[in-house]
């Protein structure tokens, strides 16, 4: 769009995932002003999405008595393969049906506002690195352990996108090249080994083979009920099953970032995500073998530390990306 | 130094290795007007070395009616862990005794010269950009491919130096977490399983335990002087023991090519050193699992091509690294 707009007006930012739409109103300096969160009618395809997100958008500004044309942009991270260049969201795993939707110019040619569209693992490095804890770090690595695993890359203070914006898909790395089979197509992925996903799975199958552990009790015996969250509540209570479980896991990820930090020395690596949570008890095995295995400088350079936004870190990155075109 | 060097002048570039000197005068468009070659003393220590690299400048210098004052400056190409931003060969594999030397101001002081230090797989993967397989690229990941694996990122068409310049160990990503031990100190490295030294331990190997190759003939016995050159060169000939244990290398250093795609989705990765020189019987099939294993866009995107600059990438990129200051 032609029309001039001021540079510190606010973004009005969504985070789109498969269970709920968050909307956010974003000053320049990253602080949200209103927020609403919705379910996501991920079930009922694209059309019936697309229709609640601008719904939720509307009335958002409708509450602050605000017009589009006090925007700077509409700014929208999502999940999945995301062309940012031609605003597509080519394949989301939780949006069924989902498939080279051009959500960027539909969402600008119904509310008429110039629109940004980036994926969440990207939004979640530049909004850490613009208001969380990456602030005033120039490289910075950002993983989301959380069903799976994503990531992002910074560099020179901005979003690395690669060739076709798909970089930072460090959750399909092998590192264990006679591991388990990815859906993505490769084999022993860091996801499948140390995602929420491979955490659960591995706690279930611990279950059924009859090791005792208080999860079989925690999910009344329904062991496809254990989910990550609650191998973390069994292992804060001492449960020896679901510690080996999430030390494993850590492990895994630990080995992970042993190649980030090789690859990229990087100056900082931000763990986000729900599994990332789990805080200590996941980030210290981890370190742990980043300090035994990766090269000694790079190693002793390297900052691995939780992320600090939390659930934000969607909205605040796709306003950071917005802000920075 | 103060002194106001002309821009488009010569640069003496220097490739140091634990064998062989390399001396080249280098034009700011990439064309070697004199170079030399000589063996490095490396076991005489570094004085030894440093005073046959200096007297070496200074005789091409004499040779082509030079004086330093018509250099842009002198910038060197090393092996091993450089800290390019304090000028120090901080350790070097192949040239024992060296421990944080600070070779750069150590040249610049003998030669009064503005003087330039950098790791030479970083040096191969500038010099591939600006005058070889490169040209033109935005982003570019090298790997070096010979006695170990090495490598250098190109970033927007600038080396991406990490935060203390050790950036592009790809060498050392875990590709297999139950594989054998490095000695870095990691485990299952893509050195350990996809180098000249890899291909060289697993044909000698499958020899010792009888298995029937040209190799046995072609060293006399002397299993120990099986090396990757030697397993290429039965292998064109249709050995078949060689053959499967180049497919398996390849097969090793496509996985972690698949990583890279996933992590970068680069334009190009640019396969450099002795081994590369094997050509398609190595590159075809690591192409091909990139092609079975990686993200589809990344891996359509990604040319995986041969390095351009033989020898001379050293020496081309330290040039090339020289004139970017």
């Amino acid at each position: 769009m032609a029309r001039k707009v001021k540079s510190d007006a606010p973004i009005l930012a969504v985070d789109l995932g498969g269970t709920k739409i968050m909307v956010a109103l974003v000053s320049s300096s990253g602080q949200v002003i209103a927020r609403e969160r919705t379910p996501t009618p991920a079930g009922q395809g694209p059309v019936a999405v697309i229709d609640r997100l601008v719904s939720t958008l509307e009335r958002l500004l409708a509450e602050k008595n605000m017009d589009v044309a006090q925007l700077h942009s509409i700014s929208m991270a999502v999940a999945g393969a995301i062309d940012s260049i031609r605003g597509l969201v080519t394949l989301s795993p939780n949006l069924p049906g989902w498939r080279d939707v051009p959500l960027r110019d539909m969402v600008a040619a119904r509310l008429g506002i110039r629109t940004f569209l980036i994926n969440d693992a990207s939004a979640a490095a530049l909004g850490e690195h613009q208001f969380g804890a990456g602030r005033g770090v120039r490289d910075v690595v950002l993983l989301t352990v959380g069903t799976g695993i994503g990531g992002g890359i910074i560099i020179d203070g901005r979003l690395y996108p690669g060739a076709s914006g798909a970089a930072g898909e460090m959750g399909h790395m092998t590192i264990d090249i006679n591991g388990p089979k990815c859906p993505c197509g490769n084999t022993g992925c860091l996801e499948m080994l140390a995602s929420g996903t491979a955490i659960a799975r591995e706690a279930i199958r611990c279950a059924e083979r009859g090791q005792p552990t208080s999860l079989t009790k925690m999910v009344s015996g329904k062991l496809a009920e254990i989910t990550a969250e609650k191998v973390y509540a069994a292992a804060r209570e001492g449960d020896s099953v679901a510690i080996r479980v999430i030390n494993t896991a850590a492990t895994y990820l630990g080995v992970g970032l042993v190649n980030l930090v090789n690859i990229f020395n990087p100056e900082m690596i931000i763990i986000g995500g729900g599994v990332a949570k789990m805080g200590g008890l996941l980030l210290e095995p981890a370190r742990q073998v980043v300090r035994d295995r990766a090269f000694v400088l790079p190693a002793r350079v390297a900052k691995i530390v939780p992320a600090q936004l939390d659930d934000e870190a969607g909205v605040l990155g796709a306003a950071a990306f917005a802000f920075q075109q």
